[in-house]
């Protein structure tokens, strides 16, 4: 497979919503976006990390804003264009491969469907290997990459470039501008080389979103949940991945500030024995199992339909739901000193340490067994 | 005179404070960064618009944040520059002369500190001849030129550059980013040749400013608020010039929200018989006595020391001080139907119609008299 095409975009948004932990907005947009995009300018080429050329221009296109905002204000591929144009001009240099900041949600189709308007070919890579609420959480500034010059741009034309010191301050400062634009806008950043994409990128992610999507579109004897699990271990980074609990959505809380959705949902075993509560800051940050953690983040923790095993972003989540909740190890890169320091719990002000997902796991594999054996 | 040396600082901080109608931020700040880059530097030539090359490349240096703040948070010279060289790199093009946007305040002063640092002579001229709350309440944005590309830049040398549809939408996206940066940063915006700046500022005004101070410097026969008013009706903008209100400061009400000063003063005359009530954001926007009003925006409404005649800036008022009320008018520029748009009370919220100062104050001098002979 070196091309994504039109029979390629369901499994890419089914994917990536998975990869989106959450969050990342409703990778169907995404989809449509890119269903229209293919349909007039053809396939995209996939580029792997070790294809580019070392002095290639990499460039992020990338929507920035709260979820349950993305819903309603549609992502558009004119506002990417809006974005990345105006970093080419202020850099005097041609994109000559767009990249996905992250894999999760919408962030991972739009890219695509920008790459096909502009005849680019996508970079099989991403920033994390699945989704983050904020600019500076991402590989490419824990490899030291510059997140600005940074555009944003607005659906009207208004269009922003930053220059900041830091990849933090970038977003200190640009959350609040997206809020006054609207909550929603694209925007292109961490400028790079193919030198240092190559360094810096979490590589192979693209291939995994499709990978994943493609399971949950597949036929098969064993139950979905199952055939998902069994395709997560037998991907490079996610191959610790766990059923964590399986239940019924009993309690849902969901604040927007400052373009972020914060909350938590508590999932109920069937026979009411034991309870699961998932907090998140647009993506889900942590998963308790009858108070003990299970999983952390950066590893990922995903809410899924119990019976078609499809992500469900948080914006989506209802009172009663039947849902089974999954986790598995994040790519090596995001679980080093320095990434944990950028992405880690305390990143999201959380008091409780990370541990890896292998290791909570290990200890309870019981558990497990036993919420699933409490279904009906 | 056509340049401005240490000795004229103290003039034109005292006259840009009178014409920063209780707004433009603390000109001693800006009068202090004058004195420091014209000792370092070197006098400033001032040219009139008219002497303006019509390809001259003029370039805004100001300030942009809450009074209050500003007072704490020093404008810098150097913070200036980083926003001016934002915007000639992004415009590839290097600045001929510095013009204020407004002469009112520090914004009057900071400009002459940083001309003086460039080598560059200051025009006299600025958008308004007086101060406003708002980058597009300025003659340049009435008279159609493009208010971006604005640049902002803060003290940790991070920069943000503004491409926008509209002056007001510039204003409504760097207002929430201003705040980000700590409310208050330097910008420079309206990039103009000197053509266009022929035909969009208002000319004069830093001679009128200093014609101003110097008045308050001075010593005369006369006291010093009925000679500033003898300057000011010999001044080509100002001649309707009027003593509204005398008397006490009896309440204050401030508050600062989104990086303006929002409030209003109430003081009573002497003999407790007459009220006056100013009303205001981050400039004084209106003037009442006894309930009638008597100068509402764009006309200049100024609350002075009574024995001095020096302006008080809004954030210097204090309970008990005595002071008087005196009001001006504007230039002809900011009194057209479409500057009223922009910069007349409606543009404020204020449902009171914009009437002359002169027609408001023709019907009442008995009353202006009065309050007169009401002091003690």
């Amino acid at each position: 497979m070196d091309k994504i095409t039109l029979a390629d975009i369901d499994a890419l948004a089914l994917g990536s919503a998975f990869l989106g932990t959450g969050g990342g907005g409703d990778p169907y947009i995404g989809a449509m976006l890119c269903r229209e995009a293919i349909a007039a300018h053809g396939p995209v080429p996939i580029v792997s990390v070790d294809q580019l050329a070392d002095d290639a221009a990499v460039f992020v296109a990338a929507g920035m804003g709260a979820p349950t905002v993305i819903v309603e204000k549609l992502f558009s591929v004119d506002d990417a264009h809006q974005a990345v144009r105006a970093l080419e001009r202020h850099l005097g240099r041609r994109a000559s491969a767009i990249i996905a900041a992250e894999i999760g949600g919408i962030n991972s189709t739009m890219p695509v469907a920008y790459a096909a308007m502009r005849g680019l070919p996508i970079v099989d890579a991403d920033g994390m290997g699945r989704a983050f609420p904020s600019i500076d959480m991402v590989t490419f500034n824990v490899a030291g990459v510059s997140c600005t010059p940074m555009s944003l741009a607005d659906e009207h034309g208004n269009v922003a470039i930053f220059e900041t010191a830091t990849a933090k301050t970038a977003e200190d400062l640009a959350r609040p501008l997206v809020a006054a634009m609207g909550a929603s806008v694209s925007l292109s950043c961490y400028p790079m080389t193919g030198m240092q994409t190559k360094r810096a990128a979490v590589p192979g992610t693209l291939s995994a979103a499709l990978s994943i999507g493609r399971t949950m579109l597949s036929q098969g004897e064993a139950a979905p949940v199952d055939r998902l699990l069994a395709t997560l271990r037998s991907l490079p980074y996610y191959n610790h991945a766990f059923r964590i609990f399986d239940g019924k959505i009993t309690e849902l809380q969901r604040n927007t500030d400052r373009g972020w959705v914060f909350g938590c949902c508590e999932i109920a075993s069937l026979d009411q024995r034991h309870r699961a509560t998932v907090n998140f800051q647009n993506e889900n940050l942590s998963a308790r199992v009858d108070g003990h953690m299970r999983a952390i983040v950066p590893d990922l923790i995903c809410i899924v339909d119990s019976e078609t095993a499809r992500a469900i972003p948080t914006e989506r989540l209802r009172y009663g739901q039947r849902v089974s909740v999954l986790g598995c190890s994040a790519p090596p890169q995001l679980r080093s000193r320095e990434a944990l320091k950028i992405m880690g719990p305390q990143a999201f002000g959380l008091d409780d340490p990370y541990v890896e997902i292998e290791e909570l796991l290990a200890g309870s594999p019981e558990r497990i067994e036993e919420t699933e054996n409490g279904e009906e």
